[in-house]
């Protein structure tokens, strides 16, 4: 079992934690803290051999023994969900599908929706459910009330955007806070805005990236997850560029969504704490 | 002998260069040649075995084989020469010391000029004229003849700024066109302009970089060598940053110096063709 | 078209394919030429533009300009076609039918052909033939008969084997002479033979990587095509360094294969040179 | 103040250790635990807020709250000592005099000891004493009893191989466990033994490599440290390998140094825990 705490800092607090989980049994395999010293914030992973124990008194007294307002997370042993959104191109959701398919993504994949048609048919070769959301001809209020509804009918943990090329309005995504997982085509903050690829081949740059992050309100300015680059140089056309791009941002959005889905990310205001392996 | 060409593409080029090269007797040990079809330029280097042969001869006839307003550049036996400008951080200028010391850098550095005398132990140390040029108290324009005056003692290829933290006008930087090559601590063109690290560190970044580049008028926007990046992450405070990121920085001065120093760059308007190994 | 030559080296190679190139009106939009000067062997690699030109008369007068002995490869227009065997593992797999269905794989899978039915459900959901040739109960002779006879009703280029677990004989290896790409599990020459996870696990290396190549008789000996590297660390068990370990696998395949279909790279020896953009 | 420990694992240790830490009002700024589960050992890091307290009370403390056989580190507030032991090539030692002589090793070099005099000149620039003691005409024995007593007039933490070209006997490394740490100029286990640039031109891989790692009596094989590889292709010959690979084993051994003087490496048996930032 995986317990992520967050919570202002304070002397004790490993202590207070470690002897809720001795009393209960409890052997950490592997623990991660983190104090920002400026901000006196406190961040803990903790990793425990899966015996028998009753997470709710664990929590409870966990609670208990940390300080008011403090963020608790336990995992359950339930398998996490994720719903995706896409658009047309097929990279990133290829990769998500087959590891789903072989169960090696960590999550389940519960339903695919598209503002195209485009990728139903690799969807439905999986066995997924796809659903064709359109955004012509309505307004973006409507649009994303039929996202919504058609969402309404799986549950989820995290809503994905594996090249979803739409943006949301804040009140979308506020309506699922931390839960909407980003990739964007570019190193942010570099190249923010359109054709990061076509801004890095007028600039002449000799790497590109990609960049996993939350979705906030804010566009392209989420808490950034996970970044990865590729090296480019003068032979590369503005095409090349967006197909070399396109591996990248496959490979970053599946390490971001390990890291997420291991219970490896705290989130607190604009940044994340990352507790690699 | 190394030799770069730069002209407006037409069919045949390779053909006639190829011929000169051949009856002049001389065997192209490697060749790279690129086009860049929507601009209709035509870049080359090649690299032949250094038979006894007349390079005057060989020029003039490249001359009647290409096109007009080809630019044709042939390195001569001679090693190459830079000066160096500094301010206060040791780690570029550390290195391109050591290496110049034991004749690994593939140019002799002739002097290093600084802003404050900071580093002129280190450069004695290794038997290399220091300069100190004060920029207090005195207008820029000032500043840049006293400069340009000190520079005027030495011969160089090549003027580095190694950590020189003074922006130079455009009237000095018109004085030595493609010829200033500066290591910007960032990748850019994120975080222009100043306290990168504190910018990264502020959006939370996963990765930082540095870029080296010739420098043109325009602040942080001349052509592009060489760029390279490091990981960081929650951990690392806006100090440890600045210490990775000096690690980058040398590495990819190190980098760019060489690719340079090998002629391996042709730079065409605000981009380079880099035939890297 | 892409033209590849390797031959014995002598002056004027360059200046002979070139005046053929130009007789025949082709620009060279992109060409790399490597002089292996202890063997005195050349290499050269001619992208040209694609114009109406007769490739027989090309390739005639090609050979009649070069040394006797030279290998002259000219590419078709007609797509690649590849044949895959696989054992149980999907990732390779998985990866090259999504980039196939989607036309980015540069070339055509013609067929998977598995020791185990494992993977015949997902290479069937991209309507691509699968074959069972299994090897249980009968002599390594008698299994790769039934292979080739398999392979007989199919057109390829190239054989991939994506993570294949059985090792070919060389009467098998000689019928496709530089035409088996293999992806192995480890950074060879580290870790030949079985289990190199494990291996790497015992002697605590802190990066894992793959290698694919091309097979020759000597087991995990042949032509290196590409290489790549992931960090491990002592948190990682075994089997997190496999699950790591197919990452790298994949992407080092999926980059070889790449360069391989497009014309990048010429096996001299147990050598390769592989002209990267 | 850091706190490694290491020792068998039970339930509760983290409880109690860090129960000893509160109770002296110690902040704990950053923690790292592993447990290796197969082998049931514990690995503690812990990096506390440097307040008044008694470190030797805190010791016994935590002596007393572990199991028996606990090997228990708290590093003091002096800076550690390295000696470093050198033969011809500049580069490793270069880099390590420089971040000596600016105060950014994170250490202090209290001498260098060479068996050629090749690096006198460049050790002295930084005036730190140097020690030439030859290997020529006399046994290994010999050679090892004069090290041992130059050594003999330093007090040191580390002795580092900055290319050092001599094999050291068993009893040599039995007198500083662990103690001794080397940059070997292979991507280990690649390549063991002489010439590893040579064996890695003739096999023709794409990657080359360097490992630091603490030396044991078993030639290249004591616990890893730190690894790094650098692209090589057909035209590095074997020089430029060795070139290439020098800029390897500086970054790694440099890497190395910062962690093991950071207190981040604990070693046990053959491999180490290595808790990065």
């Amino acid at each position: 079992m995986i317990i992520l705490i967050q919570c202002a800092d304070q002397v004790g607090l490993v202590a207070s934690v470690s002897k809720v989980t001795a009393n209960a049994g409890l052997n950490i395999i592997s623990m991660r803290e983190h104090v920002n010293i400026a901000d006196n914030r406190f961040y803990l992973r903790l990793e425990v051999a899966d015996e028998n124990f009753q997470p709710d008194l664990v929590k409870a007294e966990l609670s208990n023994a940390l300080p008011q307002n403090s963020s608790i997370f336990m995992n359950t042993a339930s398998k996490k969900k994720i719903a995706i959104l896409v658009t047309k191109e097929y990279h990133c959701l290829g990769d998500i599908l087959l590891r789903n398919y072989f169960n090696t993504l960590g999550a389940s994949v519960e339903c695919v929706i598209g503002n195209h048609e485009t990728l139903r048919p690799l969807t439905e070769k999986f066995e997924i459910p796809f659903h064709f959301v359109g955004h012509n001809d309505i307004s973006k209020e409507r649009f994303e009330t039929e996202l919504v509804q058609t969402l309404s009918h799986y549950s989820f943990d995290y809503i994905v955007l594996a090249k979803f090329m739409r943006i949301l309005s804040p009140d979308f995504i506020a309506a699922f806070p931390h839960r909407i997982i980003n990739i964007h085509h570019s190193f942010l903050p570099a190249f923010i805005g359109a054709n990061p690829y076509r801004q890095a081949h007028e600039r002449g740059v000799k790497l590109i990236g990609a960049t996993a992050h939350f979705v906030t309100d804010t566009l392209d300015e989420g808490p950034i997850i996970a970044q990865q680059i590729i090296p480019v140089n003068h032979a590369h056309s503005v095409k090349d560029m967006v197909t070399l791009g396109k591996e990248v941002e496959e490979a970053v959005l599946a390490k971001a969504l390990q890291l997420v889905l291991q219970d490896r990310v705290i989130v607190d205001q604009n940044k994340t704490v990352v507790f690699e392996n």
